[in-house]
């Protein structure tokens, strides 16, 4: 497995799991309106409906202007308005701009869709045996599903930013997960030696996951969940924030320059939080969510411990099924962690593990061929990796492989920790 | 009259004027998409929604809750969101985000429109003789209609933004207005005097038009008409935007930072402009538009002209009748002029004259009462005074004594310019 | 008069008054170190060393290279180093980065300065009739003594930069001027009518103080002396930097931008401030002194009062001998005024004053030719003028007619303000 | 040895090295005057009369203080202007305001400097035996040497960005290094397998060189001298900076912003470049300098092979002498690579060859105890390293296991590149 394309995933019709992702995409704009979907909050998020439109011209760029290269594009200049950062197959839309454009409307682009699903899924049905085919479907499924994670977050970042404070969904009448006690941190050895790190090709994996190669790690412990709430606003309350003794250089800059004394989305008394669900009171047990890298570095520090690297993560997830408060849950929030005893839990879903780990290539990696290689090498500076999920994650979608990176001062994803330590 | 609000225009009843005014500002908006009316190009332009709820939350601040200090508010948070820069009345939603409001949605707002303009209209019939609430709705409705063009001022900046270059409205098949010929730039005298200057306060002023008072003119000449697109052209092609020498300090400055060689919306080509109708040809007769006051002022200096001061442009317009392309009118873009001789021409509509003039308070100057003394007043700082309106102003609103201010790099209203000359 | 040059002064030979000029310049850092010399604090601000090099090509530029056409330059490059913003002789060192310039070091400048200064003698002595070469000769001495009052405010502000905070000059031991009792704010009127405005002619006058010309004046009184420290501090401590309703809009967004809260160079207690002789206490019954046009503007509006227009201010002054606290005194900061019944005093000396007046050009204003055009003219826009001269001002350098002039936000010159009231 | 601080080199008295130590950094400011001394030409660069005072200020913060806990200050404040970016001994000073300080002058740094080299002396003098002094008195010679190197690299920053180009030292007589021929570029493998990195705790090490620690090296092969001129000259030719495909994301993002088109200080014609001594002529021959991280990977990407980790270097420089083309060699610039057929050369000196390597700590870092933990640890985020030290880098002062590091956009050092290739 050298492309870092792997082939669709056994016993589901590519054509099936096509329809179902693509249709899974719609279904997360129904609560919204043709405004709500237009409008962009930052330079770093996009209008929900570019995520559609994009995750489209992905398809239509990708897929269908490869096996037809004559075919005309759907419509003149929405090449250049949903390619996103592909510098390699033309300009494009400054990012910083997606919310100026109310044309194409939202019926357009959902009209849009259902021509570039009939022409792919025609394709498909064309070429049952072409494999290339079938990588390049499930790479632009992936993708897709990456925007979806995107959209989420993204909307999440606009109706905050609406003084109204609309929420994206009502609340479910849903019992509160479990028994709040039991749920003291604990920390899970494991002694030194090599390990296998990277995907193994068998099934999907993204090019910044290959080559899978060998790594000595050194002997550490891993903390048995995510840091919570509860522990997190006891660090806030001992002068965390006003402490620069505990933060990076740049952390501290930014703490100062940004005015943060808190997660983002928290409020001024620290008792409850903005969600997709609105206003909500805060839960000690949950997860904290919505910090940054160097909040999750600054806590650790604070805590005597560190951030694990990506590696002592791949290692432990490896070994579990993947499993956990995934998107499809519906609870659209991390939720407090369930214990079992010696294990290392919480590794999938919740919120997004800030890790040790600086965003590079593996030993070997090299981008995928041709344009498609902008997809993940050309990030790979200043960022650094998360791993494991989140609340909002397709749970299809996650492996112990999967690489997730961002701006070390980035905050609108769902972005927690966990500790980690040295072992003598 | 000492109050700066005179009374409603005679013969015409002010419900019914009421009504007039409010069912044009939806007329507007009915070329646009919910989509189109909740974005935001740039931090100087508003969302055509936001242009809707401010114009109603006027009569809602200033009116209802005037005569019914006990009514609730119509929703929560409205007026923070409405509220456009009144500092006495509250905070206010910063307007550089007006573009991340999808809440309240078109639909909302236009709802709130209706029922207060039921209540205002139950008001007025409920006091027919009060003079002071007909000057407040007379305020109101001039106030809506300042609003009525900066909506079409920023659509067609937000049109202009998307890539697609969608029209507000397409072009009608209209004969092009008359002949070219004849139209040479001609100069009106006008000997040194006294002259009065300001609103007589028999129709309705802003305070900023007020106190009316004499003043001594030098002896001076008005250009005929408006200087042309294709006058303005050959400024540009005889190096205008490279020369410093004919420049503002401030301007020069303005011209090197942002890259400027032409009007805003013009083509590299210098051969087309992006309209309300979508790309058109540059008519060389038609008034140059969307220019700053430092392009102004650079082409009267290359002229060997200079701009007239608002004292000068007042006197020769308050000889003349209101008339010119205004919105009604329909063209929706300046158009040549038909010159009468030995007339100044084209003092209304078109597009809006850059004068020489500072927008400072007249000798004696008193801001309205209350909170309604921030309308005008504390912007006479750092702006130039603009007259005569534009082709997209409705034609009901515009009188000699009218004052516009704008900051001298703005351009993105339909401004042009007239030249002056001194005489000995 | 057409020039804006007037003749040298009457009774004083050109070339000894040269001498004496640029003496004076010299004087002036005889307190500064070579580093002292070289910094460079804020953009707006040059280094003293910059000003002596400036003043000096001045004289290089535009009367030995006008006399002597193929003269090469002193050294190479320095014309670039040293032209301040005359694009029309050619390009020119950004602004703010003269304090990069450690060469040529402050010693090569002096030389310069001496070896110039010969060279103008020289020319001064061969052409004793020229009244051309006197006209520049005293243009280049007024546009010195502007430069050494820049020197100093400029090192003012570079020494407050410094935490160590040094003085320019130590404390003399003066008796404090005069009794503080008797001081009372009195206002004294003037009734409509017409003035004459401008340079007669008779003096030197710059550009912009010409053409001299009529103007319509309507009844005002003016404050009898300037507004006090004492006065302003019951301004701050009444909230006046809190209540966004006293203030000019961009003024209100300067004041939340900047966290402006008291005037620059006071301390946070309101009791003392830094000097050209170090931190010492306020005087209550001294002007108040680095203020900006927002500032000045608010206090008139909080004390129900208004700035004078510069016309007002100039029939005043012209009534009056120009004596007052200048630079000649040595006090280096503005004294308390020594009140004469029923006359307008302090207008000359202690601190500009900010008028209600916009810097633009009278009518049928010329800049002077040439290159020397832009000496003046191209400032005419957002800026505000000032009157009246200050305690760091050459004394034989003022008249009733000078027109400085600053953007509405700076206060790093010695500006203070007089309040004025409209008479009916 | 687990603090981080090696004891004092060995056969050498550490009173004779503080005292030679301390002399170099005089004889770096001998060519420079006070005036030169004094400015800064960007923020991340510093006066040399501030290098000069922080590093002298390092021995009285944290030796003197530490050993004499009542000694009050040397002087008033001082303790504020040259801290550098301790926050837990206090405040500082900005750094981007270095450049504002005139005082204390120059010559009052230079008494400083001597009467703490005194107090220094005499308390190594009275306790031989004191191992952590010692230890100090190492790190704080350490320190020192590293600002030697800036003072010269800020330095030339400084000179450059004078228009009249001043040399720090007229370029000697020297003849040109070797003959040209026989350079050709070559790969040096060395197969997959463990290698010890970091300080083996002998000589003095930073703490970011600890702990010393096994690695797992896949196989790969070493470029065999640095990058030459000529070689960057060819990708500049062939398109390097117009080719987005070649360049990380915000690389090209950097690229474009700040329109890079050749290293920094090269001549438009790349033909010269500007140096501390002077503009000189390209050798093409010579190792390309004052290239960004961004420059550095594209180059890397154009020439189809990558950077190598800093672990790469480190078991490749390990295995030779420091020797190269350090400061005292008196080049003042990089020199072409003297071949030595089948060895990596050019490892030590000529200029810091930037990494694959994001700086982070080895597994198991801790930083120095206390204040001094603030020395390295907090930096690491967002910096790569650069090893092997250049030609303004003391030569008894680099080690194999020394790491710098820099952000990627920074190009004022003397930084270059070398290549390195995977191997199967």
């Amino acid at each position: 497995m050298t492309t870092g394309l792997a082939s669709a995933q056994d016993g589901i019709d590519i054509n099936e799991r096509f329809q179902q992702v693509r249709k899974q995409s719609l279904s997360l704009v129904e609560p919204l309106s043709a405004e709500d979907c237009a409008l962009q909050s930052m330079p770093e998020a996009s209008p929900a409906k570019w995520h559609l439109g994009h995750t489209t011209w992905f398809f239509e760029q990708f897929v269908l202007r490869r096996y037809q290269p004559d075919r005309p594009w759907y419509a003149e200049g929405w090449d250049y308005l949903f390619n996103s950062y592909y510098q390699s197959v033309g300009p494009m839309h400054a990012r910083p701009r997606r919310g100026v454009l109310s044309r194409p409307a939202l019926a357009e682009v959902l009209a849009y869709r259902q021509r570039i699903e009939a022409e792919v899924s025609d394709l498909i049905a064309d070429r049952p045996q072409d494999i290339e085919l079938s990588r390049l479907i499930t790479l632009g499924l992936q993708h897709e599903q990456q925007h979806q994670e995107l959209l989420l977050t993204d909307i999440q970042h606009l109706l905050w930013c609406n003084p109204l404070q609309p929420a994206y969904r009502s609340r479910p009448v849903e019992p509160v997960a479990g028994a709040k006690g039991g749920n003291e941190l604990d920390f899970v050895a494991r002694s030194e030696g090599f390990a296998e790190i990277g995907n193994e090709g068998i099934e999907f994996g993204f090019d910044n996951e290959f080559p899978r190669h060998r790594d000595w790690l050194p002997a550490h412990a891993l903390g048995n969940r995510l840091i919570t709430n509860g522990e997190y606003r006891q660090f806030i309350q001992e002068g965390g924030y006003r402490s620069a003794a505990l933060w990076l250089s740049d952390g501290w800059a930014t703490v100062q320059r940004e005015g943060w004394d808190r997660p983002l989305y928290w409020a001024k008394d620290l008792a409850s939080s903005f969600t997709l669900l609105g206003e909500i009171e805060l839960d000690d047990a949950a997860p904290v969510c919505h910090i940054s890298f160097f909040e999750a570095d600054a806590f650790a520090r604070w805590a005597g411990a560190r951030l694990p690297t990506e590696q002592e993560w791949e290692v432990a997830a490896a070994a579990q099924p993947v499993r956990g408060n995934f998107r499809q849950r519906g609870s659209l929030r991390p939720l407090p962690h369930q214990p079992v005893r010696g294990a290392v839990g919480q590794l999938y879903g919740d919120c997004w593990e800030w890790t040790a780990s600086p965003y590079v290539g593996y030993p070997g990696f090299k981008p995928l061929a041709g344009s498609l290689g902008e997809y993940n090498g050309k990030f790979m500076c200043g960022q650094w990796v998360l791993r494991g999920g989140s609340c909002v994650s397709p749970e299809d979608h996650l492996r112990a492989s999967y690489r997730n990176f961002f701006y070390p001062a980035d905050r609108w994803q769902f972005m927690g920790l966990r500790l980690a330590k040295d072992l003598p």
